[in-house]
């Protein structure tokens, strides 16, 4: 289930919610570009586990809802160069964007 | 599988992400408070497949990340006079929240 992500309570997993705000007419360009760097660069480094690009129905958001084993992971790949080079790409696109790091309080299900 | 959610590409779901900003005094109380909505009223409305709350590391954020059958489902949810009860007491709790209906446009493992 390569292509499915998982999201459970009490799981020893680092979220990262990162909001994008954009404007609608550059939202697909900023999905794109997030899709592009996270195969290229972003999943290629140490306790990366998934990454998941969501757009917003009205154009006005991106956000990726990603999870890395630990947050020192999540750091160290900020440090990359390449990965840098990839969010300076992201933030010029957007008007803002807003990550943090996140645990999974509870889950539900029918 | 019933306490684990999933994220896919390409899956007929309907996903709300509903960013609240909360003091950080109140963050608890906000997570308590929507993690017992979902379990009394939400998941016993047609349509519902999950919801996902998560709490900020900064004390912040909650983020409800919810699928839905479809975004009718989930509007007629928003009708219903115990969500609205329950969504009332959330909204007094936190500064702010924005609910978004999103796509899933790419998942990315390892």
């Amino acid at each position: 289930m390569s292509d499915t992500t998982q999201i459970q309570a009490g799981r020893d997993v680092a979220t990262l919610i990162n909001v994008f705000t954009v404007a609608p007419e550059r939202q697909a360009q900023l999905v794109a570009l997030l899709t592009r760097a996270t195969e290229e660069t972003m999943r290629h480094r140490p306790g990366f586990i998934s990454a998941n690009i969501h757009a917003s129905a009205d154009g006005e958001r991106v956000v990726n809802y990603a999870q890395w084993e630990s947050e020192e992971h999540f750091r160290a790949m900020l440090a990359d160069p390449g990965a840098r080079e990839h969010m300076t790409e992201a933030a010029a696109l957007a008007e803002s964007f807003d990550p943090r790091m996140f645990s999974v309080e509870s889950v539900h299900h029918v």
